[in-house]
């Protein structure tokens, strides 16, 4: 039986207590300062609110004040909050690792510097930690498709934990795996965390679609729009190689489980579909996201970072001008307000007659 | 203004007199001896029965018995047939082509020799010519995600035309881009027509996933089973790369526009995923295959043909026997009626705890 200590109460966070709790460890899930009322619900209750579901019962729950109770003996700690609270969260558990704790965490996103240069979110959470400590724990961080909801319902889920150590991603996935929670290994941490945060940004693209049908009178029509969505998708897995290549990972690493794998599964719903959505239908990004009630989104501010770093990039010479159209196109869209207008003729290498595709005319939606 | 004579009136072939009639061309759409009811249709009432959409009056309708006028003069020749038909298309197109003539074709399969040897439809669809004609025509296909419904709703869609001969790319490009219908062009044919074949046998597979929900009572609960298709998605993407690269294809054709681009439409629908949910569900493929009242199904033919051609290889030692796990158990399910458990273990390189995978127990679905 391993002790491990979760500090995040979303719905993610939660939900991997369900193969831990059936792997038999000591779980122990801490609320941050905005998760008091589901401690409170789920110690009233046994539910977890967001899931709907009753955690298991080796599942205990602690309020952000327990956090030393809860951290005590830990072997494995999670960082269970999402891009926005890495910083915060490493600052909080640093006083509380010790040497050789296991540490994984579950946010996807980067951050950029003024020179466009992009890190990966691990590297964010471990710079909060003092460096002598820093560099005894071996940072970890799950990715590939994983919906939160399915996880908690035991459906078959395939997942990466990646890091640098091999042997402590060994006994991360050990303490992990269950015969419907599937682990696999990569030391490609750069490659992957690169793949998790990128899925976010194209995922909202991909729910222009539905958008522009919800345009044309056509949402109960017969036909689909899965043609724009498909292509998008290809677009996207072309610029995720890219940027993998770009930033040292494994060529592989984006035609896997990590990258098309997760970029598939987000695909199919959530907030960054949803805002997406609305933009397709014809509002602008900030009308879309007021109307959605001004809710963080994850996929928004990833395409705020990496989009925002490629001008940069562009400039030092790094990429070409001409080089992730889709999420320079993206940029544009949610980080300066403009029109969709998607760049069908500069995709996939900009061989597609431009001609044509200024012919597609200024009224055409997307 | 080009003549363009196209063998088969079924939604694909159909669908695609939309872009060529936008651009002015001379149509002709000539049914096959199973298309007499469309053909007869199209003439009363200008609607194509499959599509529910009425044709672009420039598009002209042939029965199979007038295909001599129809191909009179044709510069470009589509067999518009399914990969059942190819050989037969090719027959009856041989007596009318003339050097120069640019054939395209849209089947999406592979055949395969007894020793387990894959080779690509254009092949297939040119043995039919007679070789010193054969060889002064450039054979090309068209690939990637395109539904024909949509592309007859002017959709956006995003397509490949591959081929040997850049030239004759070139030109069949122009003669059918527009604003919506969006053309690039790749002389890796064999890469290209792998990932167009494979991509049938993998969403058969993502079926699997709804079935289970079926099977669980859980169709309309609120926990989806995404994360399972995406895991097959992954995987699907790993075999596919695989076998492009055992054929001689380029590295990076499956992952745009023909590989993952043309799997994500095809998962979202069609013959080749109601089946996959009928076995999902529980049904044996027979069974499965039978209460869709013994349909042709392209997926299934392609998991017959490549899964099929597996031992072969593996027996000449050309892959090994841990290679392709999901297209070998998709045979085994659809080929050999053997019941859905899925290798999980086996994936992405075998790298998961196969204990946890054992320990997932007979009756677990899926």
């Amino acid at each position: 039986m391993t002790t491990i200590a979760i500090l995040g109460s979303g719905v993610m966070g939660s939900a991997l207590t369900f193969p831990l709790a059936d792997n038999g460890h000591d779980v122990r899930l801490v609320g941050t300062h905005l998760d008091g009322e589901i401690i409170d619900h789920i110690r009233a209750t046994g539910v977890h609110p967001g899931l709907g579901r009753k955690l298991p019962d080796s599942v205990h729950p602690y309020q952000l004040e327990e956090i030393e109770a809860a951290f005590d003996r830990a072997e494995i700690v999670m960082s269970g909050v999402n891009s926005f609270g890495v910083g915060w969260a490493g600052q909080r558990i640093a006083p509380l690792l010790r040497p050789d704790t296991l540490v994984i965490a579950i946010a996807k996103g980067m951050v950029a510097g003024e020179e466009g240069d992009l890190r990966i979110l691990p590297d964010v959470l471990a710079e909060q930690v003092p460096p002598e400590l820093r560099a005894r724990i071996p940072w970890a961080a799950v990715a590939g498709p994983s919906i939160a909801g399915e996880v908690a319902a035991r459906r078959h889920t395939c997942v990466v934990f990646t890091g640098l150590e091999q042997a402590a991603l060994d006994r991360l996935a050990a303490t992990f795996r269950t015969g419907w929670y599937h682990v696999w290994t990569s030391t490609d941490l750069v490659g992957v965390e690169v793949c998790a945060a990128m899925k976010n940004c194209y995922a909202l693209g991909v729910g222009f679609a539905q958008g522009i049908l919800d345009r044309l009178g056509e949402t109960d029509g017969p036909d689909r729009n899965h043609n724009y969505e498909a292509a998008l998708f290809g677009q996207a897995t072309v610029e995720i190689g890219q940027l993998v290549h770009l930033l040292g990972g494994r060529p592989d690493t984006p035609y896997g489980l990590a990258g098309v794998g997760d970029m598939y599964v987000t695909s199919t719903g959530g907030r960054n579909v949803r805002v997406g959505r609305l933009v397709g239908s014809g509002l602008r990004f900030s009308d879309a996201r007021a109307r959605m009630g001004g809710i963080t989104l994850e996929g928004a501010a990833a395409i705020g970072v990496i989009g925002g770093a490629l001008p940069a990039l562009t400039g030092r010479g790094v990429i070409g001008p001409a080089d992730f159209p889709l999420l320079r196109h993206l940029h544009a869209v949610v980080a300066q307000d403009q029109p969709l207008r998607m760049p069908w003729s500069a995709f996939f290498g900009g061989d597609a007659w431009a001609g044509a595709a200024a012919a597609a005319g200024a009224g055409e939606p997307g």
